[in-house]
């Protein structure tokens, strides 16, 4: 298979692992997908693996001279969705960064490609492939905590110095879609729940001329059956931390109560004295399981439905803090 | 100085340490304050201790007879203000049971009692006594994080078999106010803001038929300055578990982040690289602090007015919870 990739701003990190593990496909192009991206850092990551993509300035022509069969998007933020329409009325199967849109119109039109493409389609959501979540999730989804009740869960990252265009909300579309899209996907992916809806805060204050970036979130979901979770986010984690960034679950159900902390899990539950941790398992690269998935092999942990529902969730709780106001999800 | 004790209901506990570590008071009577709160267990443990007092059936009785020096008043919950304000009108110092009061009518009656007595009153935040929160507390008012941007708070507890009084509503007043006044009073202590506004949710299920009793409950709290707070409460912790409750808070600000994690503090900042734990500091005992303050040796850490505000708080995220509406605070 040819994969074409558009855009650098993003997790395309995911498309390169997969591809190399893969093994039986190839880099046919690159090309921008929003003004001002620069692809040096991915055209010489490329070249230092042998592979010689042809560069292009214009993604469309790109798609067009190219023909591949899966194209990787990951521009700014805000330029998901229109590309990904695009990507998909070509004939191309998707591979999006998250969230998939910044409106809900976009969203909408972008599902409609989708269904009307019969192509396969997955959000970059690529921490689900992340060893202690993926043990913990499949313990959960075993029952080790039984009826899922109350969820916690935590994104925290280092500012750093990020690219101009996280300053301007029009282009990086806000902490919350961004950094808490993760928070919001392992909420969704674990319990398994509708959202009923979510209250929302968030605060650019300390954002160290970051212009409009939020440097810190808190949202309140109340999901079906009465299961309530929570999501802090925040880039307040200091450059001294020993890693990048500090991604926490604690999903307290009526049986037991289970932790992702410091990459490892925690259970406490009936079945053994104290708290226990669980041996990591390893469930592979994301992009591979969608090659995979697109040759009716296997099925990527990501589904197209949870691709748009998180990025429902994501622009609802981005409309509560900009409202202060709850805002209904389904 | 002379202590009489009305209930058994709470943390009374705090109040025979203190007496002990003090060794300047006695225990002159006890009564119960609500109707079917057994007495034996307590006489029997101040009759260990070689002290003898005289039982009451009616504690006015027991204030006009003993005139003793401060009440210590922890009967059922939703029995707090109606008792603390006859105490103080009857010229004691209050220590009382949090919450306060289970109505803002009451809240306003204990205030207004307290104002015109004269006298002293601390509600049983007795965990800001707790070395881990205690050292944690003056690090961060030490400008450890910064400032604060960012807390979450969990209070998790054993359910076990509850006294039947916890089954009722009227008598219980709820999980947020008596579980979750403990959150709700550490994001006030530590961050010293005021409250703008709470958004909250609370459910009963899985709560092993203890009637009104929630097991899951989950605040959203908007603080000045655009300071968020989260408190995660439920009794779902296993009776596996190595302890009867698991607390803890994180703590985010501009400059670092500290938690309370398993009795230990956890700071990350510019100051050192990683994560580094702080030894801790050990306050004492909260009702030898409040004798000493009514001797005027020293002061409690836990003040009239944080008691009353702490209590407004719980009152209006119970509000919230019960009415599925963000309430505001002040």
């Amino acid at each position: 298979m040819n994969v074409c990739l558009i855009g650098v701003s993003g997790h395309y990190g995911y498309a390169l692992g997969g591809i190399s593990a893969d093994g039986n496909c190839e880099v046919a192009g690159v090309a921008p997908g929003s003004p001002e991206e620069d692809l040096t850092p991915l055209v010489n990551r490329l070249r230092s693996q042998g592979r010689n993509p042809v560069c292009f300035d214009d993604y469309r022509r790109m798609l067009e001279e190219l023909r591949p069969d899966v194209a990787v998007v990951n521009c700014h933020f805000a330029d998901h969705a229109r590309v990904g329409i695009e990507v998909l009325k070509s004939g191309c199967h998707l591979f999006i960064e998250k969230p998939v849109a910044v409106t809900e119109e976009q969203l909408k039109a972008l599902r409609q490609a989708y269904l009307e493409s019969g192509r396969h389609l997955a959000a970059m959501h690529g921490l689900r492939y992340h060893p202690a979540f993926y043990t913990a999730w499949k313990a959960v989804r075993n029952g080790a905590v039984g009826e899922i009740r109350l969820i916690h869960a935590q994104k925290s990252y280092r500012l750093g110095s990020r690219p101009d265009f996280y300053r301007k909300r029009e282009r990086y579309v806000g902490t919350i879609p961004w950094v808490g899209s993760h928070a919001i996907d392992w909420i969704r992916w674990f319990s398994g729940k509708t959202f009923d809806s979510v209250y929302a805060s968030h605060s650019k204050r300390f954002n160290r001329e970051h212009g409009d970036l939020e440097v810190s979130a808190l949202c309140h979901f109340v999901l079906e059956d009465e299961v309530f979770a929570s999501a802090s986010i925040d880039y307040l984690r200091p450059e001294q931390a020993p890693s990048h960034g500090d991604d926490r679950i604690r999903v307290a159900g009526s049986d037991g109560i289970l932790e992702v902390r410091d990459g490892k899990v925690w259970l406490i539950n009936q079945e053994s004295d104290g708290v226990r941790e669980l041996p990591l398992e390893h469930p592979g690269n994301i992009f591979a399981d969608f090659l995979g998935q697109i040759r009716g092999e296997k099925r990527c942990l990501v589904s197209a439905e949870d691709s748009f529902y998180v990025t429902e969730i994501c622009l609802k709780a981005r409309e509560s803090a900009d409202r202060r106001i709850p805002v209904r999800i389904s």
